[in-house]
């Protein structure tokens, strides 16, 4: 994997934290640089919570992303549908639901995707690797066209 | 496929034009009503082009979702991506890019969707279909957990 000055922004509900904890793993092995929001463990939320965790999570790991151009994003729960929907709430957050290799790299390409949702309990470790590397290594396309998209999409928010 | 009182929007940019169009047959044999917003070819837009009509279409098309409880939407693209982060800048619209039966059905049943992502040149169309069937005929779960999540969704867009 070609090292990118990236800093990742790891977030997960509780069915995301176990492959969240393997990604940190991962992570440290590529002495890649991140910071983990939470949620810290695989507790189901209780119903009562005034606020469920994932929203909380949610919001501030998108603020960090948002922050810096050299952010990026990791954003995980069971499927990643609902991490995929709450991200792209966020102007500056293209966020993509990523399940192959070639998947990851054409949203990276074209969409120029800076948070990378993945399904915990939809993907395995091996294969999420894969993704992890390919969505830190390729780079947008450098395509009026692209560009032009990407600009009203965050205008959109 | 279940029947239900369902309006079906339908958008496209052009690479995902021509499966928009199976879907429409299959829509008119299940009889089911669908309005189809555009786009109206499978041209490449011009670079030129003052709003690329795939940002257009999405605007109109989440407009329509958003109108009555009863509508969804269909929004296809290449590989569902765009549409799937241009969709969920609006309040209203939860918008899951599905590959599989069971994830529409989960994605369904615990983000209550109302907008399936397709990715138009990554999926055939037979498995498109069951797809778009099993959206269709699957209800969310009366789960306080989940109501609440949808409720705290729409408040962050």
């Amino acid at each position: 994997m070609q090292q990118q000055a990236t800093d990742v922004i790891l977030a997960s509900d509780h069915r995301g934290f176990e492959l969240k904890n393997k990604i940190k793993d991962f992570l440290r092995e590529k002495k890649l640089f991140f910071v983990d929001i939470g949620v810290e463990n695989s507790d189901r939320p209780l119903d009562s919570a005034p606020m469920p965790p994932i929203i909380k999570v949610v919001k501030e790991a998108a603020e960090c992303v948002q922050s810096a151009k050299h952010m990026c994003g990791i954003f995980i729960c069971g499927d990643g549908i609902a991490m995929s929907i709450a991200a792209n709430r966020f102007r500056g957050i293209r966020a993509g639901l990523c399940r192959t290799v070639d998947g990851v790299k054409q949203a990276r390409q074209h969409n120029d995707i800076n948070v990378l949702c993945l399904g915990g309990e939809s993907i395995d470790f091996e294969e999420a690797k894969k993704i992890v590397s390919a969505f830190l290594s390729t780079r947008p396309l450098e395509d009026v066209r692209y560009r032009k998209r990407q600009k009203l999409f965050d205008e959109m928010a």
